[in-house]
């Protein structure tokens, strides 16, 4: 007997939501172990694991659901600990990128609350300690990131997959992909002025794949089928549908980074214009914007002291350009590209249903 | 026919050397691999793997050196790929250290050339790119060490050491340990002189046996012990012998950081000072010392513009008042227990001669 379509819709969002709630408990009782640990240490050090706790306690855990969804795709089974796991150490590492990426933007906030350097010059002050607080909030978090790093590797290394399996393949070339990424990121915000315009689009596209299509949706997709013993085939399918898929949800990123709502975002408007972030969205601002405004742009991006009124400016010029509306064409190529792969999936119609409904919400998301 | 103890010692050098080129040859051809990745993502991000390159090339590798014996002293044999890869990962995360330690203390110098923070800012001013040079060079030197600490650990993981072994667990300790005792480091800098002086050895004591004594040197041979599959019993020995061992090690570091030979250290004269570390030799000193010379070491340790009247001055503060004659004394009885107990370790002669001859290099040196 076939369930209908509407129940096995059911079915998958109780599985969706049971796996989550399973990744919450294990993150939960594997940060309580190191806490006992750091506090053997010294009390003083539970801040650290605290504050770990509080940002994976967050998020949408999108890689997890990917992973997961990649797993069940190849037949894995619905409540295996090795795939709860995975998605365990997918936020852990997402998180360790979290706050160090903070640091190198200077962002004050994360999911609504103080970042984690933030956090720890909060510390600072409120104790009334020596020397500078925001180095001390600085030291702090780039050890608070490094521990979650490791965190995160032990939480994978954990579920046992051998040295040469695919799945440590994947896990290993992500780490590297999303690291070299990030440099390519912060190197264009200070080399890419002094970059041909023309090619400022080829430059934040191959940012957005590696610091973020890859990452966040081609590999945790691609690592949930390793894991779970896909075939080549399977996984090349996999990588043709999220890495479109993760294009698209960047581009929707770089969108609302600058024309989102605040009140939904979490992030005060303007702020990716005052980061100096180089996306495509900016990319095609400066490739078809007049000179007096690529100008503008290309002088005031990354300026802290952006006022309001700079900030509408540019963004005016990204609607009057047309990159706004071509940025929004590009979305929706790239997520016709990923349903169609995501269409071809050898993989039973409920998990195709449950990656569909995932990446619908990735890339027409408002917050 | 037994060796005579004069060619066993050769042996052991010879075996040393030989184990030194190899972890040489292990790193070299395993960043080789990952320069081809880099380079695929792009040509750009190739300083990343060099810097790191450069920084593994150097160092004394004593947490290598101190785990092979560990494995040869459990019975693992002289080449195999197992112990090199092992050595090879400790030194990777021990560069991953050092390029954070660096960005945190705000030091400019590294194995006699420029710290990896410093490298970047360097080609930014070099280039002329746009904005901050040294927010870009701490900035990319957070992405760097993180990408050489994820190396570190693909690098253990390559070992294929179970994970529920010995092995994996002293590894995952090793990092959790280590990231504690740092915070307490600079917690200390910031929260120490608001402290009561009379408790300043007894948590700079706490700092350096987590920060150094069990990282540097505890973990690093039992970790080696554990790969060879050692008893509980033999891993209880090392840990006798290389915790104090550890111990005075930091503490001759930390005499070194202040009244060593900058042409021999390759550091500059007061340059601990200037960081405002709190040594056990500090502790002893602001403890010991009068009112007057204790108000003046806690006022002044930490500040960057320490004059050179200031260091000399806190230098025979730490003189005058037995501070320093003190911590020779610590470092004498902690090298007293800790030889004591590699005489009752279960070993081979020779080992035993190896290690003794690593441990003593590292309490006496002047470098």
């Amino acid at each position: 007997m076939n369930a209908t379509p509407d129940t096995a819709a059911a079915t998958m969002a109780a599985e969706h939501e049971a796996f989550i709630a399973a990744v919450a408990t294990q993150l939960n009782s594997f940060l309580a172990e190191k806490r006992v640990l750091m506090e053997g240490i010294s009390p003083a050090t539970l801040v650290l694991v605290d504050s770990i706790k509080t940002l994976v306690t967050g998020g949408k855990r999108m890689r997890a659901l990917l992973c997961y969804w990649g797993w069940r795709g190849a037949g894995g089974a619905a409540d295996a600990p090795a795939i709860i796991a995975a998605g365990a150490a997918l936020e852990l590492f997402q998180a360790a990128a979290l706050i160090h990426d903070d640091i190198i933007d200077r962002s004050d906030t994360r999911r609504g609350g103080p970042s984690v350097h933030r956090q720890f010059s909060t510390l600072h002050s409120d104790s009334g300690w020596a020397l500078d607080d925001e180095r001390f909030g600085h030291a702090a978090a780039i050890l608070t990131g490094d521990l979650c790093l490791s965190l995160s590797e032990e939480m994978f290394a954990g579920i046992g997959a051998g040295a040469a399996s695919r799945a440590r393949a994947v896990f290993n070339l992500m780490r590297t992909e999303v690291m070299a990424g990030q440099y390519l990121d912060i190197l264009e915000e200070v080399a890419g002025p002094s970059k041909p315009h023309e090619t400022a689009v080829a430059r934040a596209s191959a940012i957005i794949r590696y610091k973020s299509a890859k990452y966040s949706s081609e590999h945790p997709l691609v690592l949930g089928g390793a894991l779970a013993g896909a075939s080549a085939e399977l996984l090349g399918g996999y990588s043709a549908f999220a890495l479109p898929l993760g294009e698209a949800f960047q581009l929707r990123d770089d969108v609302l980074g600058v024309f989102g709502d605040p009140a939904q975002t979490g992030k005060p408007a303007g702020d990716d214009l005052r980061e100096g972030k180089r996306t495509v969205l900016v990319g095609l601002t400066i490739d078809n914007a007049g000179e007096t405004d690529r100008t503008f742009v290309d002088r005031n991006l990354g300026r802290q002291d952006l006022s309001d009124a700079d900030i509408e400016r540019m963004c005016a010029i990204m609607v009057d350009s047309g990159a706004l509306a071509r940025t929004e064409d590009m979305i929706g190529e790239l997520s016709g590209t990923a349903f169609a792969a995501l269409a071809r999936l050898p993989i039973d119609a409920s998990v195709a249903g449950a990656l569909s409904a995932l990446g619908r919400g990735a890339v027409s998301r408002t917050a």
